[in-house]
């Protein structure tokens, strides 16, 4: 199978270069007769959209989603649901010395060795535009979750919990959308947002960029989504996770941290929650054994500080000899602000997938 | 697509219960005419085996491998390779109590809540047996990277970095394989695994668990491996292992560490290797875009304290109610040392699935 | 995706070569709790097991099925479920001179082309007992029908139509299986069956074979099963039969007989049938536009006579030279009776994937 | 997974409904740097179009393709392909007796049946509009035969073979795509296309509507292609094929004619063809235990009548009440002439797959 494709029963195949036409996707397996707001995908391609703020790349996009199938008088039909933005601010004349250099830590090189040819312009699939589609995607994914989920509704929020070292502990229960999106560095914290801000600003000013944690939970989820050997939650999400741009690291509850315990330390006592199975603490991050328990599920993404940075760096031409690259271009001098609609988009993705997987295969769960 | 398989061209698909008759795997599309030695599986599978050390569970099983299928003459046959490996040391008796309790951390609850039924003589597909398929299988992936890659061979180890806070640092270019097998907690530095193994005797002694840090890595990988969107080598890779029982975690090359440098910090100088491109450091974990560069590919995985100890815990019954439990049984006061295998066989899996999938679109990539 | 699964949400794999240990098949995504009674699934297997009859080859083979997984107490447990069956009687002597020279119109050349290797010791998986697997998985795939799907049971009957031009008509709204199986060469109609197997018993004494026609229904499945586009419920059957050794053709409904009508004759009139939409004839052949409409699923598959013969036949040998050959073994003289477990293993198998993946998608259908 | 994908390792993925804003495609796993010229899909493309000739449908579309992706300077990137075509002449006016009404034989009740909701304007996915992804597809398909397929050119013919009864007979060794492009029913034959000009006219004045048998032909596809089990060549091709609007039976080789005969007849034997295996006689159409043999591969496809005829026939509304149904819209009388284009676009995505399949698994394969 080839790779621009994600999910098994809910499905999600991308498509599109930074630098040409449009890019896309187009959802699979969707459920019928579920009411999809173009207004709602939009809001979600906005909070993603590059130029929306001083901390993000200055690129000029719209955004404006057309779909171009697969929905009729505002319902799924049960069919493929495309949809398309086209690129417009792509400037190839800011990518000139790309032509023959490969920018370090970027996927100039890797690019050319695998396909032997390459979209030197502007990173071509390896650019945050490719998560356009999946932003989309997410807004759908919401909607299904939203409407075939037995019990309330299922409700992911994402926020930024590090820049560089500055951290901020936030309480999943409780974090709202409105509140991490109450400042441009979405942060749910305004005192701590101010100075990644700040942070953020002055490694733009200097020409760097910036890395940190995103943190993601979903509430509402039912007990029994997940598949015990290799689909197990975690591992779709992980997935999920690693397959961003900039994204090396994923923690699911209590992550590395939770390695310093002991057992009897770590382990999550049940108790009886009036009617249902609780936990008294939640470091399994809502799910065991791949299967969801009923809690929060938690997760935490790391990315690296954005490769393409304007100082003079050590690198190769396509000949392989030595030589410098400054690259210009218009950039994010630290993704995370925009990574929070992608993160929440592909949990939903993953949760939605699983939410059909779990009703194929095993109907309504029993009580 | 139900959850039991993985990989797309060299693709796995496990079976078996801990206390039903057998475990196993089938392994399709491996290459044919590759010669595949079935000691090599046996080797493999004796380094997780149980009982194999006083600080792994003390259940008795041979885990001797039948090949059902596949091979011929010792050369594989193009066709699906079965491999089979009998239970014999299930004692449900033992597990009495889980009949009708649920074990805090474990996946018996999760199964109940999604299947409506559950295999409570030991946790199913949820136990460590599972992965005796696994690892059969990743000793076939081992033959075909070092049958089909081009370029040398590709070696791959890994290792036990931590136990708890004992944490130990080792030289990912150099490591080998009988440096880690040198002591039974699979450390390569054998003074920290002293440290190691007293401590996980003392909570062994006490009823307790530990969890803690294995990384591995992977030499002799030629650039050109992966895929630039959701099948990202890093990405599957995290789903390799957040797809292990008491996983919690997964880094590639500099990981959430990597987030408190800079960009002009973290980004790897290329520079000309000699004919060919290599990178000054390696904090991109030897892959770019999702795609390999050529360089040592190194991950680092968190494993929780194991779920299971013998200590009284408290927990609920099938009918909700608040109970106790106290777990008999043979288990791992800490999973690390017999993961070893686990985590080298996901990673070789991951790794020639990538490589026939690079020769299936790409060809041999381009010089 | 290799090519020995079958199915996306009831997942089918066999393994196994003719001269191999052993065949067999996993089954992935069987939902849970249903009862599957391993006499139920031995049934299926002894109808396609060789040596039945006078008119099968002769090979012995007990075919006893032991059950490696996924079921427990007689309940299926939404795990994978792993089937065995030994090989006994191959006798590879009977083969010596295939070693060398290919068998006209079987297989022995492809799989060396393709392979570069081959299994010269009778067909490898090119063999009839690699759907030993297929009718295990098809006796589960029965009982899932019978669990799962809404309104009254899905009943399916195959039966042999034609062996080369000795012709029956049945009326497939009411064959049953016991008239299919009243006589040995599976002919509901026992004057002609009479004929049949005398025509074959004439061919096996010539050292011949006959091919013929097969004809299934698949009663009682209700309406909305099946895809629009790819995966339309026909083009899986078509897929399943053709994937059958020595199928030719296939045919739904009216099939090529249908193509002399004009559409007004062809058209099947719906009409008021009491409370369900019903149609007045069935040329359609139970499915329009890939999904089902509530009537007899109707489908023939054409098999060709059996290649192997113990005539002397011009070939070629393994370095390409003319030769001859003249094929010693036990084999069919005609594979049609020992191909109704088969095909309606296969149906059954395309009914349970895409009734699982309508009520993943769907839900339980509106009214 | 979803059921709008075909293929495994060149997977193609469709999207669109007759009456949306677009219809289209996305080619996944194309391999990188082969040509393909806008202008060679423009041409396929054309040759399915609506209105070209007095015997097709009369509906007005230009079907002009973009590509949105995956292309640069006129070479693959080896990023999926997304091709668009809009959608312009589609008068949702003819279609308002179907808001309420079932045409018999078409996909509007079981539409109804599956999702609770349907595109009664024409069909939706239902629509032979659908396919124009798939010829886009397979224009893509065919450059990547020509550059990959070891050996000489890989070359794809389809014809007309019979219209109702008229028929004729063509050797697929020399037919040419001019030959059957030479007149506007696509029979290579000028004699029988005059007559079954003819008669596609008299249906067409009469309101009603034909159907007849679509041959194929694929010529230089080398020996091991396909594989052993379910996914042999010929099982995709069926599925491919039935997979088509109106498509009702499929044959590879000698069909259902062959079961005629007896084994000593069948068998095509092989000869020393000067330094390749050849066989003399080509009943098994170029396959051998679901694996190519070098020699052509020969399939035929029985298309239905059209199900939209201008007569009036009995049906039943959306409450299942009867009642009568006179269509009105643009139709194919005869869907044959324009399924030419789409039959060889099916024919060689599959034999792309299993192309690289072939490679990925295989490698080139031993001489």
């Amino acid at each position: 199978m080839p790779g621009n494709s994600f999910g098994t029963s809910f499905r999600v195949t991308t498509f599109g270069e930074s630098h040409g036409p449009a890019v896309g996707v187009i959802v699979d397996g969707c459920p019928p007769r579920i009411a999809v707001d173009a207004a709602d995908i939009q809001r979600d391609l906005d909070r993603r959209r590059p130029g929306q703020s001083a901390i993000t790349t200055q690129r000029r996009e719209p955004d404006q989603v057309e779909i171009l199938s697969g929905m009729h008088e505002g319902l799924t039909q049960g069919t493929p649901i495309a949809m398309l933005v086209r690129n417009q601010d792509n400037r190839s004349g800011d990518y000139e010395e790309m032509r023959t250099k490969f920018r370090p830590s970027h996927a100039d090189y890797t690019y050319k060795a695998k396909y032997g040819i390459r979209a030197w312009q502007g990173g071509g699939r390896a650019s945050a535009r490719e998560t356009v589609g999946r932003v989309a995607a997410g807004a759908v994914a919401r909607k299904v979750l939203a409407s075939v989920a037995a019990g309330g509704p299922v409700d992911i929020v994402a926020w930024v919990a590090r820049v560089q070292d500055i951290e901020v502990t936030v309480d999943p229960a409780t974090v709202t959308r409105d509140a991490v999106d109450a400042n441009i560095v979405r942060c749910p914290d305004a005192a701590t947002a101010e100075r990644m801000i700040a942070r953020i600003d002055e490694a733009r000013k200097a020409g760097d960029s910036l890395g940190g944690v995103v943190e993601a939970v979903a509430r509402g989820v039912p007990a029994g989504w997940g598949e015990p050997v290799f689909d197990k939650l975690e591992a779709d999400l992980a997935k999920a996770m690693l397959s961003l741009p900039a994204a090396k690291g994923f923690e699911i509850g209590s992550g590395f941290a939770g390695t310093y315990l002991s057992g009897s330390q770590h382990n999550d006592p049940f108790y009886d929650g009036g009617g249902r199975v609780r936990t008294r603490s939640n470091r399994s991050g809502g799910v065991q054994g791949g299967i969801t328990n009923g809690e929060d599920i938690l997760i935490r993404v790391a990315f690296k500080p954005t490769a393409t940075i304007l100082k003079e760096q050590e690198t190769v031409d396509e000949q392989g000899h030595d030589t410098t690259i400054k690259t210009r271009g218009r950039h994010d001098p630290c993704v995370l602000p925009r990574a929070i609609p992608i993160v929440e988009a592909m949990m939903a993705i993953v949760l939605a997938d699983h939410c059909l997987r779990q009703r194929g295969q095993c109907g309504q769960p029993p009580a």
